[in-house]
C-alpha cells in the first residue's frame, strides 16, 4: 500500500506541474477511460488466450498493441457483485453486494430484488466527475433496478441500456420484460421494442450499443472533455445473441457468433479513437465480469481455457478473466504482465490515471496498477475468492489455498445443473459445502492451472484411499512399465510436504490480516418482492407501457448456490 | 486427393521450369526443411496457444511470423507410432507401429522391444536424398534400437542422439542405460557420459542438441546443399530436464524450465537461419509427437489447454498438438489456418516442397499442405484416432465421433495411473473399453473443445438417468431461478437431435470408405526380449562399454493400456 501512496503523490505533483486540474487530456494526465466489460465471457474465449478457433483478430491485435494480463480476476464468480466491485473498488462483502440468507451463497439482482447499490458507496464516475469527466454507461447496469439505484443517480451523465439481464420473453401480467433506458427514460422493453429472437439468436443489440458508444466518443472528442465510457455489453450472456450478419459465422456456434460481433465492435471503437486523434489520450481496458457459464451448455457458453469449472464457483474457471490494457504511446506494445490483477483495480487505477486521491474514509481493495501498466512493475498482492460472505479461497503468488470448496448442492446437481461439467476432481469439486479451514487444499497455479493436483499435506494420511490416488498421482512408468524412472522421480510426492507447510504459513498470515480488518457492509441482496419488478419505469407513461405492480409481499430471497 | 495430384503436377512443372532437379534452394522449389518435434509437449504449452504463464516468446514470435495450426494432430497418442507416421506419411496401422497382443493397446519401443521400423517402409529422408538433400536427425529416434532399425540405415546421413527414451538411471547388470550415438557409433550412455540429474532436473542435453543443429546448419549453408534437419529434442518427456541456467526460471516449475530452454533454442535456430541468409529458403515446422503426459503430475508434464485427457488417450488432449509453420517470404505472417492437419502431412508436404512425387506402390495418409501454407486453402479431410489397430474415433469437419472410448483399466486406475486427472465425463472417459459403434458419441469440437457435451441421440432414451443429466445439461436458469429464459432456450436440447442424425450419416460414409480400403501392415510391436536391449551398441568396444546380453527369451509384450 506504500507504493500506492507514492504513486498517488507523484501523480498529483505531475498533475499540478501540468497546470492543476487540467481538463484537456495531456501526456500522462487525465486520459479518457474506456472500460469494456464482457458478460460471462471466459478466459479461454480469445485467440490470444488460446481459443482454438482463433476468431478474435481485433482483440488479438489490441493485445499485441497493449498489455495482456493472464492473471486477472473478477472479485466474485457472479455478475452483479463483480460489477459493483468494479465501480466501487471494494470487495462485495464490503460494498454490500452479497447475501446472508444462507452460508456462502452467490446472489445477484434479478427483477424481484429489493436492494441495489447503496447511496453510501462512492462510485468511479462520481469521483471522475470531480476532474471534469463526462461519464456514460452503455449496456447492462446490474446494480439494482429501482429508481434510486439507477446509473444517473450514481455519477453517470448518460446511460443507454438495461438494468437487468436480458432474460425473457415474459408475459407482462406475471413478470414484466426488462426495460431499456435512454438516460432517465425507458425507451422500450426487451423482446418488445428491442428484439431478441431466442430461437434464432438474432438481435441487433450489440450494434445499437456500438453506435451509442461511437456517438459518445465523437461528441466528447469534439468538445475535448475527458470522458469515461463503461461499455457493458451482454451478448455472451445466455440467451446469447448476435446480429444477422454475424449469425453462423463462427466455428463455435451461436456463442462464437456473439464473440465475433463483440470482437468486431472492439475493433471499430479502437479504430474510431485513432480516427478522432485521441488514441494516445485514451486508456482502454477489456475484461469480463466472471468466468464462462459452462453450466449453460456448449451452445450458450464460452470457454475457461485450462481452468477448473466456471461461473458461480471459486475455482479458477469462475473468476480468472481475459484482460487487456491498451494505451498507445504509454503502455509498451506486446507486453505480458504476470501481475495478479482484479476487477476492483480498475476503480483505483482509473482514479490514479485521472490524478485523483482515493477516498480515505473506507477500505479500498483495488490496487493502483499504473506502475504495472507504465513500468511493467510487479506488485505483491493476494486475490480473495468469495461466495457470499465466506472467503472460500485465497491466492498468494502462484499458490492458491481453498478454505471451503463447493460446486453446488447434490439436489441441484441431480436436477442437471452442473457448474463443472466434465471436471470432477475428487475432494475438490465437492457437492457439499466442505470446510478445509484447518488444512486448506493448496494448488500451485503455475504448474497446475487446472487445480487438479492438491499439494500433499504431510503427516496426516488421507482416510480415503480412492481420494488419495487422485491427491498423489503416481508417475505412469514407476510401477507398471519395465522402463522406469529413477527413484527420485517416482518418489517425488514425498518432496512436496515441505512445500505445503511453508506455503500454508505464508498464506495464513495473509488470511489473518485480511479477516482481522474485515467489517462486512450491510448486505443488499437478502430481500425479494414481486412488487419491485420493472412494472412502471420512468418514461413508461409516454409510451403507454406502464404495468400494474402487485401488492408488496417481501420475502427472503432463495439463493440455492 | 485430386487436389494433391494437381498440386504435385504443378510443383513438378514449376520445378522443371526453374531448371529440372535444381539443387540450389530457389524461390518455391527445394527449400531446406527443418522439423522441430517436441516430446510430450501439449497443445496448451505455448503462449500463442494460451499457456497462462506465457513463457515462450520465441515460439510466439515464430507464430506471428508464420502460420498457426490450432487443429493439428498426432497420428497416435503415443511417441513411437506418431514418429513412425511423421517419417512414413502413413498411419501406424499401415506402417506396422502397433500391436495385436490385445485389443486397442498403445505400444512403443522400450528397450526390450524386438521390432522397429520395417525395411519395407519408405522414409522421408530416403526420398529427399533423391533430390540431393543432406539429412540429419538430432535427438530421439524411437523407431527401434537394434542395428538395422537405426537412422543411418533409413535415409539419414547424420545422427546425434539416442534410440530410446531417457529413462534411468539403470544398474547395467539388469538393464543397460540408453546409448547416445554420434552417427553410427555410440559415444556414451545417459546417466553415465551424458548426465541427467533426476533429483535436480539438471542436464545440458538440450544445449548439446542445439549446438549439433547449429553446426549442421552452418556446414550445409556453406556448401549450399539443401538439407533436412529433424530436431527431435526430448527435454519435456519425463523425467523432464533443463540446463543449469534455465532451472528455476519458469513460473510453472521444472517442466516450464524445459519449455523455456526449448523456446530459447528455437529462437537461436531461427536467428541463425537469418544470419546465414537462408531463412527464406528454409521451411520450418514445429509440433509435438502426442499430447501432454498429464498422468505424470504437474511437475513432470505440460498442459493440453482446454482439451480432454492427455497422452495415451484418443480424446483431444491425447492427440491435438501445437503446430507452427514458418517460411519467411512464402507463408504469410500472422496467419491462423483452420486446416485439419496431421503429423503424417509433414512427409507429404516435405516431398511436395522438394518437388518429389509420392511413392505410388502404397497408400499414403498424409496430405500435401502446400496449398494451405502458400494460399491459405482449406482441404476437407478426416482425422483418425487409433489405439493399436482399433479406430477409436474420427473427426470430420468440426464433428468428432467416438466409436470406442477408453481411458485405462480400473486395475491401472486404482493403482493411481490416471490419464484424465480432474476430468471425468460420465460415459466418455470410461475405464472399460466401451463400444459405441452402433451409436457413436458425437461432439462438436468448435463449441465444445473439451468433449464434455455429447450431442443428443434421438429416439433412444438413455437408460441411465444420472448419465443423461450429464449428456443433456439443463440451462441453469430454466427451472431454478425466477428469472427464466424463453421456452426455446430451455428446450434447446431437443433441437440437437437432427444434428446427430445428419452428422452420423456423413461420418459413417467416411468411416466405411476408410475401413474398406484398410490393409493393416505387419505389426512390429508384439514381441519383447531382454536380449535385444542396448547391451553392446556399435562403438562400445572402443569405449570399453560393452555389456553382456542375457540369453534370448522372447515373450509377447504386455501393453496394459
Amino acid at each position: 500500500m506504500g507504493f500506492n501512496l507514492i504513486q498517488i503523490v507523484s501523480l498529483l505533483l505531475l498533475d499540478c506541474l501540468c497546470s492543476c486540474w487540467s481538463k484537456t487530456p495531456t501526456n500522462g494526465s487525465a486520459p479518457n477511460i474506456i472500460i469494456m466489460l464482457m458478460d460471462d465471457m471466459g478466459w479461454g474465449d480469445l485467440g490470444v488466450f488460446g481459443q482454438p478457433s482463433k476468431e478474435t483478430p481485433n482483440l488479438d491485435r489490441m493485445a499485441a498493441e497493449g498489455m495482456v494480463f493472464p492473471n486477472f480476476y473478477a472479485s466474485n464468480p457472479l455478475c452483479s457483485p463483480s460489477r459493483a466491485s468494479l465501480l466501487t473498488g471494494r470487495l462485495p462483502v464490503r460494498n454490500g453486494f452479497y447475501t446472508t440468507n444462507a452460508h456462502a451463497r452467490n446472489a445477484y439482482t434479478p427483477q424481484e430484488i429489493v436492494g441495489g447499490i447503496s447511496d453510501d458507496e462512492i462510485l468511479l464516475p462520481q469521483m471522475l466527475k470531480k476532474m471534469g469527466y463526462i461519464n456514460k454507461i452503455v449496456g447492462k447496469w446490474h446494480l439494482g433496478h429501482r429508481p434510486h439505484h439507477l446509473p444517473l443517480d450514481h455519477g453517470f451523465d448518460e446511460w443507454f441500456g438495461a438494468p437487468n439481464c436480458h432474460f425473457g420473453p415474459y408475459n407482462s401480467s406475471f413478470r414484466p420484460n426488462i426495460p431499456v433506458y435512454n438516460n432517465s427514460q425507458m425507451v422500450g422493453r426487451y423482446y418488445e421494442e428491442f428484439k431478441i429472437n431466442v430461437k434464432t439468436g438474432e438481435s441487433n443489440l450489440t450494434q445499437i450499443y456500438l453506435e451509442e458508444s461511437l456517438e459518445f466518443l465523437r461528441a466528447q472528442a469534439s468538445i475535448r472533455r475527458p470522458f469515461f465510457l463503461y461499455w457493458a455489453v451482454d451478448a455472451t450472456h445466455a440467451p446469447v445473441y448476435a446480429s444477422k450478419r454475424f449469425l453462423g459465422r463462427s466455428q463455435r456456434g451461436r456463442y462464437g457468433d456473439a464473440v465475433i460481433e463483440l470482437d468486431y465492435s472492439v475493433g471499430v471503437i479502437l479504430k474510431e479513437l485513432r480516427r478522432l486523434g485521441v488514441a494516445k489520450d485514451t486508456f482502454v481496458f477489456f475484461t469480463s465480469d466472471n468466468g464462462a457459464a459452462v453450466m449453460s451448455g456448449p451452445k450458450q457458453s464460452g470457454s475457461n481455457g485450462p481452468f477448473l469449472c466456471g461461473k458461480e464457483t471459486t475455482f479458477e474457471g469462475g473468476m480468472r478473466e481475459p484482460a487487456i490494457a491498451w494505451w498507445p504511446g504509454h503502455i509498451t506494445a506486446g507486453t505480458v504482465s504476470y501481475q495478479l490483477g482484479n476487477i476492483m483495480d480498475l476503480f483505483t487505477t482509473s482514479l490514479a490515471l485521472a490524478g485523483l486521491t482515493m477516498p480515505d474514509d473506507r477500505i479500498i481493495d483495488g490496487l493502483d496498477l499504473t506502475p504495472v501498466l507504465l513500468n511493467d512493475s510487479l506488485i505483491d498482492r493476494p486475490i480473495f475468492y468469495y461466495r457470499g460472505n465466506e472467503m472460500m479461497a485465497v491466492r498468494v503468488g502462484q499458490y492458491k489455498a481453498h478454505y471451503w470448496t463447493w460446486s453446488n448442492s447434490w439436489e441441484e446437481f441431480n436436477k442437471g445443473i452442473n457448474f463443472c461439467p466434465g471436471q470432477d476432481v475428487a475432494g475438490v469439486t465437492t457437492h457439499t459445502q466442505k470446510e478445509h479451514t484447518m488444512q486448506p487444499l493448496i494448488f500451485h497455479l503455475g504448474r497446475d492451472p487446472g487445480e487438479k493436483y492438491p499439494i500433499r499435506q504431510v503427516f496426516r494420511p488421507h482416510p480415503d484411499a480412492a481420494t488419495r490416488a487422485v491427491l498423489v498421482p503416481k508417475l505412469l512408468h514407476c510401477s507398471t512399465r519395465r522402463e522406469t524412472f529413477g527413484g527420485d522421480a517416482c518418489g517425488s510426492a514425498n518432496v512436496m510436504s515441505g512445500e505445503y507447510q511453508a506455503i500454508l504459513q505464508k498464506i495464513s498470515l495473509v488470511v489473518e490480516q485480511h479477516k482481522s480488518g474485515l467489517v462486512p457492509g450491510v448486505p443488499q441482496l437478502n430481500m425479494c418482492d414481486l412488487a419491485v419488478m420493472n412494472w412502471a419505469p420512468a418514461g413508461c407513461e409516454k409510451m403507454g407501457k406502464c404495468l400494474k405492480a402487485p401488492k408488496s409481499q417481501p420475502w427472503k430471497c432463495e439463493w440455492p448456490h
